[in-house]
């Protein structure tokens, strides 16, 4: 009972351990923490279309809830941009930005979210992440971050505009043009190289006055606050807010308030898919997080376990004014060097991020929102990463294909589009390539008991026998191709009397296969031609017996292929006289 | 270009070789299957819900074009069965049963399924037929048997009814039970006797008699003209046309005509999906027919060209007031048993055919309907075959959940969503096998250089060298899971200071396997910990080759697991005292 709890709330485990030396840690990372978040949570609102308060409320019960059920002592779970983006393009097909409506569908996305994660924890299915393949991931981050960076523009020109796909977005852009604020752009302008800046200059600077790389990093980290804060006084002290610069204005001060999500069954059935979408993204982009600092201190994440925290977190965001939130990348490093020990760290943060919805509101009344816009576009383009298609050209056409596409569809159909196009090309191109597998004929190396390929080596073999080693396990995808192999082959070779089939790289054989396999032996017989396998594996073998196949394979089974080999080859002695 | 020209007209082949006595082979085939199609013809238009010469109007051109195109010896193209009723289905959305939309809606679909099938197989993509596992095939085929016979109960019984699933013909059949026409019923319920009574004992009667089993058979196969002779006689000589036994009534006699199917583009767009369909299961019936019938005679096969014979097939169709075909199962037996050559032996039978359309069709003005109900209703009986169910039940679940998963939903919910449930159950029940490979921790038997499972083999083994025997190819769908297992390993075993993979059965690596062996990489470096590959098959290594793998790797590649293990494995030699 008590360890079905703990299973299920980790936070059993490492809080009947927590000691003084954990807290100061914990305090130090929350601090740290804190002040990267405020901007950050800030504009990842404004990225999703919602009021700028949506993003620290986003924050707070979320970290929460993730400390107590989730598994990793470091992940930082709140608002990230590609989910931040995927939240717009969702909620922006069923309600007007700046409405109730489009609130409460966020909320009800998130609580969507939750939800499926959850279950998927509870039901152990976390295996269907892994549908998304690697460079279909990086293809879609790729594309999801110029998509975010070409979205933001318009507050750095301060211009309306609206679109979910790149040539959208462009050409509203370019019709807007005319309408430039250009104090707003000399603002934008100002924040983006600062925050480039920082980003690449600061850091060898601050290693060169003497910081530890850990603290220059951090400090660099902290410079979307000093962005913030110079960019606000500017707008106050020059009353820049009169001439036209859009600022983020009025945020309620409050502790983030309890919500309801939207119950519609119109509304849940139009969320529907970017819920299941946000959903697995979220969680692939956050177990890569949480693995990555795990492994650093051979610690473990239990995937399903992650589902339930993620779930937890989505669940909280829902009823407490918040959007869909994961594990981001940024703050979970920050978190880490900073020296987070548990995930109360987190929790610290929570309180942190609610002192500030309550009392530091009103400071960031004059902010202007092409500063929040240039912290997104500086933090998504280290998304941006083309490597992956030189990567994967150079290593497997299947998944340069994959890549391609995805990028491609991303940004001219939009992000469900492209990263759903992208999940099924990278199933079917698998599935291709398992339709046709690698068959090789092999002989005997001479003087040995290995087999290899008769094309490659210079090997043993005979007319009668022929030996075709399958190197992939046998389904319904390619058990028509041995068939039509085997019966290709038969009708080349007239002298063969025997067929061995060896099975070292076959790990399945499924009915389908198991069919073919029948029929080959079935038409193998009628040609007064053995079949015979070589080297099954344990759990293929298992499987084979529990059919009719071996009663009726016209031939035998052996362990190796060396014995396969020696009982079938013709004997070339001295004819024996006496017969 | 005359090797070319071969490769797609097959006929300048076999063409060359002909003689007197293929060419009396093929006349005496032709006249049984011929006699043979007449009445299965009729019945499958009805099916259809076309007029009747529509039947055999599609036997003609297709089967010329065929023998032109096609690889197979033997195969008789044609209406079949699965196929009628995937059209009836098809195009009952479209348009209304006697409407001239219907008919053309008819042409349509032909020629859409023929033009899909060429493009297949001049882009030699038949291996798609391959995504229609063994398990789903039976399973749909079964449950059309049933679908098709229920759906004939109508004619039986002489009423009105309709429906695409079992539910909805059944329901509406008990609403029209009251009128019953009780000629009908009769002619019906004897007609179906007649020829129950003529496949199961008719057989053994003949053979009694003296016939061979050839010749018994296709006797057995002219039952059907039998019962149109005598139950057309009857309603012909008593007049029950007037008492309201429904008949063929007026057929047209003429050759088939020459016409066009519709180009709308919303037509096309709503008879996408079937067509696809029908091209896929019609292809698979009939290369599953074609080369049962050339092992037979060491003959071969080739699917790409099959698909563009089958497709010429449909494209004729379309133009001569057919409907869509493939190669039959009875017909072609019958055709092979009969002793057909050539695929002259298909023309020749469109001959006969042409000579029944100009001259015999009104023989058949009092065919009654009921009969050519009760000829289909014995052909698809033979079709159901429940034993799919416990032969998977037996071998594989993942089989038999896609079995029960095709029957259920084509039963319930009509023929298009029942295969292609069928289908994604299939990709995705082999996804999630492949998803959690079987993964081995081996150790050396000892006294040879095998290794074995250490959980069923007493092998050697030292805490500081795990090796793990990966028994799956390495692609998305999976990567993660060798991550996280490697990392489990690690958090558990801490003397562990080299980490063996072995890649005996590991056929792909893809990118993302690739990316996660160099994540493992990394966190092992990390730790301290090597990483070693044995047994790393030529196309494997080849791929690795060509990336960053080898050289970030923190350890070495070994032929053999053995070497691996010689070279890791601590040394227990005496402590040198010198040092």
């Amino acid at each position: 009972m008590i360890d079905q709890l703990r299973r299920y709330l980790p936070v059993l485990e490492w809080g009947r351990h927590y000691d003084r030396d954990d807290f100061s840690n914990d305090m130090i990372a929350a601090v740290i923490v804190t002040i990267m978040l405020i901007p950050q949570s800030l504009a990842y609102a404004l990225l999703a279309g919602l009021p700028p308060e949506a993003g620290i409320y986003a924050s707070i019960a979320p970290i929460i809830l993730y400390a107590i059920f989730g598994t990793s002592r470091a992940l930082a779970v709140g608002p990230v941009a590609v989910v931040s983006l995927l939240t717009a393009s969702a909620i922006g097909q069923v309600a007007e930005q700046g409405t109730a409506g489009y609130a409460i569908a966020a909320l009800t996305l998130a609580f969507m979210s939750g939800a499926f994660l959850v279950a998927l924890g509870v039901l152990r299915l976390g295996f269907l992440a892994n549908f998304l393949s690697h460079p279909v991931i990086a293809g879609f981050i790729t594309a999801s971050g110029i998509l975010i960076a070409a979205s933001q523009f318009r507050h750095i020109l301060g211009v309306e505009s609206h679109g979910h796909t790149l040539p959208e977005i462009l050409s509203s852009l370019f019709a807007h043009l005319d309408q430039t604020n250009w104090i707003t752009l000399v603002i934008g302008v100002l924040a983006t190289s600062f925050l480039f800046w920082v980003r690449k200059g600061l850091k060898p600077l601050l290693r060169r006055a003497g910081l530890s790389p850990r603290m220059a990093d951090i400090a660099t980290k902290a410079g979307p606050v000093a962005a913030v804060v110079s960019t606000t006084l500017a707008v106050w002290i020059f009353g820049l807010a009169d001439k036209g610069v859009a600022i983020v204005g009025e945020v309620p001060q409050s502790l983030p308030p309890l919500t309801m999500p939207g119950f519609s069954p119109e509304l849940i059935s139009q969320l529907m898919v970017p819920a299941i979408l946000i959903s697995i993204i979220g969680f692939v982009e956050s177990i890569s997080v949480a693995q990555t600092l795990a492994a650093k201190k051979r610690q473990r994440i239990d995937p399903d376990q992650e589902l339930i925290g993620l779930g937890a977190a989505n669940l909280g965001a829902a009823f407490t004014g918040g959007y869909p939130v994961t594990g981001g990348f940024a703050r979970s490093v920050v978190n880490f060097d900073a020296g987070a020990a548990t995930p109360a760290a987190g929790a610290f943060t929570a309180v942190g991020l609610a002192i500030a919805a309550l009392a530091l509101t009103p400071l960031v009344f004059f902010l202007p929102k092409a500063t929040l816009a240039a912290t997104i576009i500086v933090a998504v383009l280290s998304l941006v990463d083309f490597s992956i298609v030189a990567k994967t050209w150079g290593y497997a056409k299947a998944d340069f294909v994959a890549v391609i596409a995805t990028i491609g569809l991303t940004l001219g159909m939009g992000v469900e589009i492209g990263v759903a196009t992208g999940v099924i090309i990278s199933v079917l191109l698998h599935l291709y390539k398992t339709s046709k597998p690698h068959v090789a004929e092999v002989g005997l190396v001479p003087g040995t008991q290995h087999f290899r390929n008769i094309n490659r080596h210079d090997v043993e073999t005979d007319p009668s026998v022929l030996t075709l080693r399958v190197d992939e396990s046998l389904y319904f995808v390619n058990a028509r191709f041995l068939e039509d192999l085997v019966q290709s082959r038969i009708s080349e070779g007239c002298e063969i009397k025997h067929v061995i089939l060896m099975f070292s790289a076959v790990n399945e054989v499924d009915f389908s296969a198991l069919e073919s396999l029948e029929a080959i032996n079935r038409r193998l017989k009628d040609l007064g031609i053995g079949l015979h396998l070589s080297e099954v594996k344990g759990p293929v073998m298992d499987k084979l017996i529990s059919s009719h196949f071996l009663t009726d394979l016209n031939g035998r089974f052996f362990l190796s292929q060396y014995d396969a080999w020696q009982a079938l080859k013709p004997r070339h002695e001295t004819p024996r006289a006496a017969e």
